[in-house]
């Protein structure tokens, strides 16, 4: 089963976007066992777009095209598709009322430019027509195309739910094929290519995906049997071969987070957790609440990102401040003691660290990082370097600190610092 | 000046790695006044290979192609190439000497794969052949094929150092091409596609275009001409009219975000700025403090995520959060209020809201988000409906608290909630 890729946009062939959406469809193609030979990726450019379709048509059996579809001038898409294939424009019912009831909804105007996103090639079906989520799909000389938003969330969900499935359904002599996601933290990547050559379940039926996501890695089996029963049950005996080789470094499957599992585990044993944030300014706080029902383990949080801050709030003292340093060992266990005491939970949980680029040392370079817990009696300290721009330490540093939550529930050993 | 760029690896079109060698090409040759038309990326396949190659050469004038140059049974560019364009390979003599010199000082055997890399096909020179970073180009039909490593580094030094001096020299008469990208926050798309349409000062030398970028938007002036004064003089006007158009929408410039802008009016003013954020959970002290240098101004943050510790770190009365409920006017005017005085700052910000998925009224659906400001002896505060996900609505309600202290220092008016 072999297909294509087309993405459309300025920004893309300009160079101002590093083009994630080919590679995300690439990779949930090839995951589900087709093939993906071509990615062509033009500008909003109707001869460019023209030709790379009309070659797809030629030599694939789908094809992915992103991009276009807004309600601005650079959105031509459905007129470039019609035209190329020498299809006519019609209004699609659906679609329109689709955006007539999200511009009531806003108490906007319904515009020229926002009717004409309802205006697809003759033949196109909606896909998913709900919300602003939208995108259709075409069949041409056997040949499957399915046009997606560029907007990236828009993109996965619609390929994911609707897209993946159509292309495997059509080619029914597929045998079945199920996929798992398993996502790690903390094994470097070339760590994990070492460990998956030593994997030795690997047969035909078998693929073995493995995706950066920083600073997670994510690890897909997919495989393919003729009945559902018995892949399912291969599926169980590849991950359990997996978790043996690579242990506790997963630290979730499928749709699941960090900050989601670590709340379910919260949930589940009625622990209540306080954070006192300093390089990561509020990121673990802003973590933890992404999680829909947070506020039963997360009451509150402190970002003490001045030294003065971490004495008033946190009863640090400042002779420890003054003898070894805001981002210390010494300073970071007063955090998580603080904290906990101050926010009256069961876990405390404290980083001090830095960021960059600027404010290392020799001593102290940039990167340098300090987790500190506390749960019961128990204080944890630990000294973390993260490579990477500020962002990156900063997420680092708060996808470790939760990690450590999740690994002291789970009674397994932390991560070693250095 | 147009041209294209190929890419070429197996990890490419399965989507095992996110392809940063055609976006870096990309940006390189657009900032440098070259059109890039398309990109084609395709696996370690003659066919494809051999198809791209020709294609490119009916379309433009110079071809970046990528990868397939090492030494490993994948690695066939200069097979295929030969292949496509009917050249015999022949051994070039510096890039084999500079093989065998590579040999001798790592102390290991000449193979047939090593020795592969020296076969070029006829015509070929090579680019820069010292250490390992070592390419090829070729001229046919009057169209420059530039040839470099799939390996980041090495690709990236060969194309600044070698490729774009080569291709700027040969096409002197390229005219100036310069971007300027202005971002907005507040209006939504069809309103900007709307407004742009009503530009006056539209040429051919002039290309606008619009990239929503969740929560903002961005808009891109890209202008040619024969000088550069002339063009920059130009990009000021059009500037000046957009701004005309969208007024203080604009919230930045370039690489500049919110919060650097925030930062950087703090910064200049002497202001300092506390933060209590409830339904953000930490979001908007993390895009503070993702500015180096923000300890400047932010100090300290309060997650006051449970309505006790609304009451306990801010002083916020119980009496108003049974009254008027913990999202309401009342209760963020009291946040604001409360996190200033007791962080002893110059401008106290709240949010208040609800997030979603769960927890929304038929009064207060979910989306509603109350911001409140306090600075000096004013205090402002005001009800908004954000749209989309949980992360969405947070995010929202962290740019549009953002969005306020940019506004109140500016003196512009804060955006119409309901």
């Amino acid at each position: 089963m072999y297909g294509e890729i087309i993405t459309i946009g300025n920004e893309l062939i300009s160079g101002r976007i590093l083009d994630s959406n080919a590679w995300y469809a690439a990779g949930r193609l090839t995951a589900s066992g087709l093939s993906v030979t071509r990615i062509t990726t033009v500008g909003d450019d109707p001869n460019r777009l023209s030709e790379a379709l009309k070659s797809s048509l030629k030599e694939s059996k789908f094809v992915i095209v992103t991009g276009g579809l807004g309600s601005t001038e650079d959105d031509m898409t459905n007129e470039i598709v019609a035209s190329a294939l020498n299809l006519p424009l019609n209004r699609d019912r659906e679609m329109f009322q689709q955006i007539e009831s999200y511009v009531e909804t806003r108490g906007i105007e319904m515009t020229a430019s926002l009717e004409k996103m309802a205006w697809m090639p003759k033949g196109s079906k909606t896909l998913n027509c709900k919300g602003a989520t939208c995108g259709f799909y075409l069949t041409v000389d056997h040949v499957g195309l399915y046009f997606l938003p560029g907007v990236t969330d828009q993109m996965r969900y619609l390929l994911d739910k609707f897209v993946l499935p159509d292309i495997l359904r059509q080619y029914k002599t597929l045998p079945v094929l199920r996929q798992r996601i398993l996502k790690l933290y903390g094994l470097i990547e070339p760590g994990i290519a070492e460990t998956l050559k030593n994997f030795s379940g690997r047969t035909e039926d078998l693929i073995l995906g493995f995706y950066p996501h920083f600073p997670e890695n994510h690890i897909t089996i997919t495989l393919r049997g003729h009945d559902e029963p018995t892949v399912l049950s291969d599926l169980d005996r590849v991950e359990k071969e997996i978790r043996n080789l690579v242990g506790s470094y997963i630290f979730a499957t499928g749709n699941q987070s960090m900050e989601s599992v670590v709340g379910d585990m919260l949930t589940e044993r009625r622990l209540t957790i306080s954070v006192a944030e300093s390089c990561t300014g509020g990121l673990i706080g802003n973590l933890l609440t992404n999680v829909s029902g947070s506020s039963n383990y997360f009451l509150e949080g402190l970002v003490v990102y001045s030294n003065q801050s971490k004495v008033d709030r946190l009863n640090v003292s400042p002779k420890t401040i003054e003898r070894y340093g805001a981002v210390s060992d010494q300073t970071v266990r007063e955090m998580a003691k603080g904290v906990k005491k101050s926010l009256n939970t069961d876990i405390g949980l404290a980083v001090t660290g830095i960021a960059g680029p600027d404010g290392g040392s020799k001593e102290k370079p940039v990167g340098t990082v300090f987790i500190g817990m506390t749960a019961g009696n128990e204080i944890f300290s630990r000294r973390y370097l993260f490579w990477g721009t500020r962002e990156q330490v900063k997420l680092n540093t708060a996808i470790m600190a939760l990690d450590w939550v999740r690994r002291y529930l789970n009674g397994d050993p932390f991560l070693p610092g250095i």
